[in-house]
């Protein structure tokens, strides 16, 4: 393959004019889309509006006439088409942590008598700590880890809940969504997906899969912002008996009633605790919103090839591939194993091709197939190549362990 | 008093220069600063550099180049000095609910044996909700309630946290810090105050009280946006043993060594969860700032010069004071009763007079000091007055109870 091919690609792109839909850092191949998504083209104005005339002119009368009230809501039912589900299934609340903790606890209480939350280790450190800090709360609650493999093993009549990534923060591993929901299923406990790091990224169907409930990220490939607030999921067939544990004024069925009493507000309301980050949640709005009319099979498609444009030429340098090489079993992302991954990362920084490093010795590179070129990551596997095969990474300035993400 | 002593006591208001760092609504008296603040002059071009710049062009390194990271830490630091407390006792967080959820749990580990949180009924109705969702999900503990004035027989034995509110949403009545945290110490429980209602309303001194525990909002009197992140307290003492049940990967000491296992961060930092919402964590810190020199005591004294205003302008009205009448025993909001209050709010909202109205029966009016002069809110009282008087509230549009807030 050459230069000219990935230009090529690039003319025949049919996702190609939704570059358009984002603004692009200058100068920069970024492959770290993965981790904070870039900047969609709408928000800058958007947010302007949000701050000058919805708060900063109409102020509290902004809950109404902008709707703010009905946003969760609103970019819940955005996002539902994108994980296979229907518009009432989803909202978006608080952080992929705090939702996590609400459906552990929910999928427990749905589950009475089982208390085993079941995971794998060297799952996103979050959900492990979460699952944790609820058993440390709750007593009697149980967190049990097995590998993959020995998942349908570990699965048993306690189980209340499984609890996995679909795809593997660090190694991208695509995990079979039906067949592990209906392994948790035949053990009669409840499957709980994290789809940080496939939601807007791959086509996911929790319908087909018949799973029971979900979270997922709005800053990554959502492309909402830093810090984005999160979504969660629960199956239409849970929405009646399903509680919260954190019962917020905003999940109560009349929360201007200001009565003593808690009554949960019907289906996913419910799980909206406090008032809502709006700023932050309008950004989210915006980076949903550019997914219209954007053809999942066509990303997992471009995903594929811009992976494979990374993998053939990085194949002759000492960098290892740690993610599968198949792409129905990859996210998309890619993981390369080296030794001086860090300084690597580090030195790529410094040239302009954004990727970042894993503990302890992971190059992450997302592919972002909506705001990427097959002629970026060509150009990107060039630079890479460059940087290890002469040694640039090799400077002690890119050995200092300064940064946090 | 006439128009011109209110214009007199605008041209002596050492606070009036301050005016200048919000952007104040066009034509409109602004009585709800309590319920969502104003927007700072400051805050549109903050977060359009923000978005533009942090996120747009920087990126994901904007965690580190613009100190996303330290934001929860930095801004709680600054919040601090507004409510008696040192800089790294305080940090900004998720929502008052969830806070409130994190800090009743972490109560109830500190004081092992006890089992009882009590609180009063009729306090804000999260805080309520919230209790009580953590005691249906943790067997054993019993939430309780008791009216202030029986607050001190209602503390007992296994009592492990008294939770009350310093400001009550409704009535304004400000509690006694120092005596109900004394009691609640004498009976060896410890005392978790909601400042939602008091934080840049009026002075508070959690260090003189000896406060143990303490959340507040961002989005009222600190002007940081509709539905800006809230933030918590726990004093210095607590801070080597306390636990957050909430243990997600920003509290933990390593987040980005990416381990299995969770080993809490030191101080405040472990109750963080996710990610912070980070467009909406900015505009709160522009909240903030504003208040820099900003002296609590002027703000205390033009509060009750401002109501002092509107209850004597009103007092010939049928509209009931239900807040107390003595400045010292107040927040900074004001309510009247009225049976026909809802319609009132309406029609004043109508006529640009902004207040709320709390069910069943009460009008709402916020009175900030920092951005109403006196002239507003003669000028405001005129209006009721002359709405209330004319009977102009009896327009049956004013009763089409559409409004969520």
């Amino acid at each position: 393959m050459t230069r000219e091919d990935a230009l090529a690609l690039d003319a025949a792109d049919p996702l190609a004019p939704l570059r358009e839909r984002f603004i692009l850092p200058e100068g920069v191949i970024y492959l770290d889309g993965n981790s904070l998504g870039v900047l969609p083209r709408a928000t800058p104005a958007l947010i302007a509006d949000a701050v000058t005339r919805q708060w900063g002119r109409d102020l509290i009368r902004s809950w109404n006439d902008a709707d703010w009230i009905g946003a969760p809501q609103r970019i819940g039912a955005k996002i539902a088409p994108l994980i296979g589900a229907t518009a009432h299934e989803v909202i978006v609340a608080d952080s992929v942590s705090v939702n996590l903790f609400k459906l552990l606890a929910a999928a427990l209480a749905l589950r009475t008598g089982r208390s085993t939350i079941l995971t794998e280790p060297g799952n996103f450190p979050t959900d492990l700590y979460v699952a944790n800090g609820l058993a440390a709360l709750v007593p009697g609650v149980t967190v049990r880890t097995a590998s993959l493999a020995d998942i349908p093993q570990a699965l048993g009549p306690d189980t209340a809940v499984l609890l996995l990534t679909h795809v593997h923060y660090k190694s991208a591993h695509r995990r079979d969504m039906a067949l592990l929901t209906a392994q948790a299923h035949a053990a009669g406990a409840l499957m709980l997906w994290d789809l940080s790091h496939s939601t807007g990224a791959v086509a996911v169907d929790l319908a087909i899969a018949n799973a029971d409930l979900a979270v997922g990220c709005g800053y990554k490939y959502l492309n909402g912002g830093p810090g984005a607030p999160a979504f969660l999921f629960a199956a239409e067939r849970h929405l009646a008996a399903i509680v919260s544990p954190l019962t917020g004024w905003m999940g109560h069925a009349a929360p201007f009633a200001f009565t003593d009493d808690y009554r949960s507000a019907p289906g996913m309301t419910r799980f909206l605790a406090g008032t809502a980050p709006m700023l932050s949640l309008l950004a989210l709005e915006a980076g949903v919103d550019a997914f219209v009319g954007v053809d999942m099979a066509q990303v997992e498609n471009k995903s594929a090839a811009l992976a494979q444009i990374l993998i053939d030429r990085l194949a002759a340098t000492d960098l290892e591939l740690a993610s599968p090489a198949r792409p129905a079993e990859r996210g998309s992302h890619l993981v390369f194993r080296h030794p001086h991954a860090y300084e690597l990362t580090q030195a790529l920084i410094a040239r302009q091709v954004i990727g970042d490093f894993r503990a302890p010795d992971l190059l992450r590179l997302g592919l972002t197939p909506l705001t990427l070129s097959h002629t970026q990551v060509w150009d990107a596997a060039t630079t890479i190549a460059d940087t290890f095969t002469s040694g640039a990474y090799r400077d002690p300035k890119f050995s200092v362990r300064a940064r946090v993400t």
